[in-house]
């Protein structure tokens, strides 16, 4: 049979690239469903299964403003204090990078994020809207300066226009961040849309050293084959959660994505073991993954911030209510 | 930013290609969960689905030997005889064309198919591994020559070797066949395998008036995604089940198929109502769709038989368990 091998894949089937990066956000992306309410043991869950699954990087949570969160109503996670994360890690002792999230004008970074040397954290990544790209660009900074390594995770890609977006690059390729990360916040973005913007963003860090990375969400059920488009077209630095978990209709499967990469690195199993042991009992008492409300808010380009209300009222399968609802013309 | 427009890609994103034709096998693939025990009313509620979403096709089951199958241990959509059709169906006077799939090797074709003016169906799909293609042809020209349409549904086609395929494609390209599917039957393949697949099932038929079909499984959560690659080539027969329904891990999702595509004579509500109507309880009695356990055989580029027993054992979440067993050496 004839191949038409795609001329601009990188890599082939049987071989892999050592450059892929798999960056663990469970606890991160989890913690938006309760608030970063997870019991210590089960932080120390993920971070166990991440090392010996050979995962590149872990992020325990956010580093957010305790003047805007009121640390009364979120868990540790949502603050990610230098003596919490080292009851989970002690010095971290291991090959896993750790990583904290701060969102851009939701954070006191300056105070807030130590220097490099006194914390156990390895990389800030920096979320931000298109709007907010010059504050991300000083947090960028700020934990460039401490010490860090830093990704800049641009939010609601599916509804930045596409001028604002070569801007935003062409300044991001000259700032010192490492890594760009395309964030499908709304899980609305399908392959052919994955590819555009893999490739916009690669040729934009071409000869800067930078990564392109990427952190899809699954509300039409496309998480895991958008990440796998990124990956193949070039994309290098991965996000996933174990058992998909995060918020709404959740994120591209861990266990999927080490089922698909080849580096002998990565471990399956113990994965499957966290997600037996751990994620299953869980599931009672919180619920993650895709739902038919978010392919409706995915389809039409929304935040699923409507069908992650229907999903927690009375009515959570009243699929054809919710739809007239976000199909009614304003 | 700059597009990188796929020069493969048939149509675009704010057109629809109107060749595109939907299938719905949701009681022909799903009656291989309970022996096609379904109630009347389901079939029926399915059927109605169907009128109202716009489909094409619907399968309403097998055309199967009853000297193999014995019809007290099989639902009757096993057999679908011409009353029991028409019992569902009167005399169809809808735009919603009828199938019947038959199985190579497990059918009385011969007999058991009625010519078409006898008939209330209007497509024969005829279903074959490789190694059945004698008798295959021999079906198609039998389904043929009564007056139907038909298609050539290549099962398990990760298993088939390259130079095999090239000589079935040339050889179904002289037969009279309408159409001839790509069907994945062990949900392991990955975009870049459609791709190729595709293209080569687009060439081999290139001239001939035949379309190219997918059937895809998600065993990999790739159901959805494989299908819309397998569209944007240039597939125009698009198998899908409502909810997902179907053996083992299930099928594409007809809810996102039809989410996906943009012609405006398919309808997405009536099926959100069918599903939140009649499908929802049903998940109580018949377990299908994604399983942990379906990874592992689709990752290993296996038949799902397996999987399906550890979700019907007593322990169905023994995800490291069957891991083990999967990937033992023999």
């Amino acid at each position: 049979m004839i191949h038409y091998k795609d001329k601009l894949a990188k890599g082939s089937w049987v071989t892999y690239r050592a450059e892929i990066k798999v960056l663990d956000c469970t606890v991160r992306d989890g913690g938006l469903i309760n608030d970063h309410h997870f019991m210590e043991g089960f932080v120390k869950a993920v971070y166990d299964t991440c090392v010996a699954a050979g995962i590149d990087y872990m992020e325990l949570g956010y580093k957010a403003s305790k003047k805007i969160f009121a640390p009364d109503q979120f868990g540790l996670w949502k603050f990610c204090e230098e003596d919490d994360l080292r009851r989970i890690v002690g010095d971290n002792p291991t090959p896993l990078k750790l990583c904290a999230m701060a969102d851009a004008e939701r954070t006191d970074y300056h105070t807030d994020i130590l220097p490099k040397d006194q914390s156990v954290l390895d990389c800030i990544r920096v979320a931000a809207y298109i709007h907010q790209l010059p504050t991300a660009l000083d947090m960028i900074k700020d934990a460039h300066d401490k010490g860090y390594e830093t990704t800049l995770n641009l939010m609601s890609i599916s509804v930045v226009h596409d001028n604002d977006m070569a801007e935003a690059l062409e300044v991001l390729a000259a700032s010192p961040v490492d890594s760009l990360y395309i964030v499908d916040s709304f899980g609305s973005l399908y392959s052919e849309q994955v590819r555009d913007l893999t490739l916009a963003f690669l040729k934009a860090v071409e000869g800067t050293g930078k990564e392109v990375g990427v952190h899809a969400h699954n509300n039409m059920q496309l998480a895991y084959a958008n990440t796998i488009e990124a990956i193949i077209l070039g994309a290098n630095r991965i996000d996933a959660t174990i058992n998909g978990m995060g918020r709404g209709a959740g994120n591209c499967p861990m266990e999927l994505l080490l089922a698909f990469l080849k580096n002998p690195k990565f471990h399956l199993r113990p994965v499957l073991e966290c997600i037996q042991n751990v994620f299953l009992p869980l599931q009672s008492e919180m619920e993650w993954g895709y739902q038919l409300p978010y392919l409706l808010t995915g389809m039409l380009n929304q935040h699923p911030r409507s069908a992650i209300k229907i999903r927690a009222s009375d009515n959570p399968d009243d699929y054809v209510g919710f739809y007239d609802q976000v199909t009614e013309k304003e």
